[in-house]
């Protein structure tokens, strides 16, 4: 990720020109807020940028063993890794579907061909279809639209952090579900941005991490990140959540896919028996995202489409299968929590209450 | 598992005689209720019995892929395949520690020795120190003695199907938690034989069976009963079972490990959440378990303990690790689901209501 200052710099060149210059750049294309260690360097990094005119971005499906980067030339193959969760998290969905958009712009390919295959691949992230909107109307330099675009997002994921940092405390036991982190956003996370620059600023919490089946973000990603780092934090099968509700966890931090104009939100699938949960126990419950993911056209639940995945990522673990040969799985990818279990939305204009979204608009 | 009606014929009869006799009987010794497949052959079949003076079971953790028979002669063996969880389930556990003191009496062996070893192999389950208790005021014919409590057993346990089964209507959608079948209690199950004896009777229904990480009993052994059954249901991620108690899921029924006289209810980790879920939709949520699994000498909560086994059943799943080297997990076996959320205790003797179990002494 270029840092937004030479985005201004960069605005209305040719890609080749462009090119060029990334070229003198490669340093500042890794200047994320990320910490990782790729072939034995310890990088800070982005979860996916531009380079030399391909969208390059962390392969997740090889995460926690091994940082590798993908670098794609053609939008079809980007739609592909958005669909296998290659590249997941919906904000940095967002950005990658924009990038896909400046790769078919810069090969003079159909433009609207290119939205309506990157639109098909996940129904239920709001940011995927946001990222895209704002590429067709910005379409006059579209690679600069899409650096501006991951920027902006990165500059709003920075301050989720600040915003939400302050509900962190010395000694803060805190519950977080699936990958909401730097992977998830880009750079700095949604519901990791605040543990993030809690982090740096020396205070000293624990984070319960749930592994999240079926796809085990949790456990590969969010644990990778904390790792990472230096966050303390131990991995707990998702059951566990509730015993630890009861007893230990006193903040729940995790990100959202789509929250409506009521303050119903998608997440994750077990977010909602969380929610339930932590409110039954009268544990704060926030869900960390950026303004994009408020999607304030629909009115609540019963207008987010849920994602029904396929049966696999439930059988088979890695190597692993389970259950009977022959056996059905239900694999829903997300659920919906309803705004009465909410207490408040990280976002980056500031901790907002469900009955204050309408404002926004 | 020789049936009931042989129990008095060989009571009080030496090892040896009593060893003569089972070898004529073998196709008795398999007369369970359980459907299986072994080398082959369809068998009903028990989890664990008393054969030719050894303890023999079949072994949980290579299930379902293959139905392997284990037999012991000796009581540690029996401990160690406690502890290690080749045979589970409360009730079973119960069943295979009388075998193990029958085993200790029969080869003459220091039986406060064997009963404090076996004691010491899983600290939740109520019905493993009944079933020793049992067996140290029952030793003037030990295996005799084994048998009975085992025969009693299944009797109860089919009792309580005949019990819940009356809550199990056509078209019912059922959530399950773990493992409360067949394997779990010697035959029939408690939270299962309700859809046993209801399948059996000729109603449709469809069970959810959560897959129950970390060990995936769930998914392992529910579903592996349910099928050998005939049962229609999936297997469902642990984190699914909110979403679908909030839209299809009208019934829960799950086990126990142990239940204080206030009802308060200790089971496999997660069923606390399904609990709070479950009430906060309006979903009956039962619990099956014979009366042993009450243990009236305990209030509630506060005085259960809660098993913490290792680490690496998070972290591995069969061949598949998960999460980054390195990493920490926290692994709580059971949670303890209070009275409130309990609709009623499925028992031999009726379904009762939390306020009626301090009647039952």
């Amino acid at each position: 990720m270029i840092v937004p200052v030479f985005n201004t710099f960069f605005h209305g060149r040719t890609p080749e020109i462009r090119n060029k210059i990334y070229g003198t750049l490669t340093i500042l294309v890794l200047t994320g807020k990320m910490k990782a260690t790729v072939g034995g360097r310890r990088v800070d990094i982005p979860a996916v940028w531009w380079e030399k005119g391909k969208v390059a971005a962390i392969d997740q499906t090889l995460l926690p063993d091994r940082v590798k980067i993908v670098r794609y030339s053609d939008y079809r193959e980007v739609a592909k890794a958005i669909k296998t969760m290659v590249i997941r998290g919906a904000p940095t969905i967002g950005a990658t579907a924009a990038y896909g958009i400046a790769l078919a712009a810069a090969k003079n390919e159909d433009i609207k061909k290119a939205a309506k295959m990157l639109r098909a691949t996940r129904p239920t992230a709001h940011d995927l279809f946001y990222g895209i909107d704002w590429m067709l109307s910005h379409l006059d330099d579209p690679v600069a639209s899409a650096e501006d675009f991951a920027a902006e997002l990165i500059e709003r994921c920075k301050k989720i952090g600040e915003n939400g940092e302050r509900l962190i405390k010395n000694g803060s036991m805190i519950l977080t579900h699936c990958n909401a982190g730097a992977l998830a956003t880009v750079d700095f996370g949604t519901a990791l941005a605040p543990m993030r620059l809690a982090k740096r600023k020396g205070k000293e919490f624990f984070v319960f991490v749930d592994e999240t089946r079926p796809r085990l973000q949790g456990a590969n990603l969010t644990s990778w990140e904390l790792m990472e780092e230096g966050i303390d934090h131990a991995i707990i099968a998702d059951n566990a959540a509730g015993h630890y509700l009861k007893s230990e966890i006193d903040l729940v931090i995790i990100g959202a896919d789509r929250i409506a104009s009521n303050g119903d939100a998608a997440n994750k699938i077990g977010s909602y028996e969380k929610a339930v949960v932590a409110k039954e126990n009268g544990v704060p419950f926030y869900i960390a995202a950026p303004i994009s993911t408020f999607d304030l056209k629909i009115s609540g639940e019963s207008e987010i489409p849920i994602e029904e995945r396929s049966q696999s990522e439930v059988l088979q673990i890695g190597k692993q299968r389970i259950g009977p040969r022959g056996a059905k799985a239900l694999n829903p990818a997300f659920d919906v929590t309803p705004a009465r279990f909410i207490t408040g939305f990280i976002t980056e204009i500031g901790i907002l209450k469900p009955s204050e979204i309408k404002k926004m608009a």
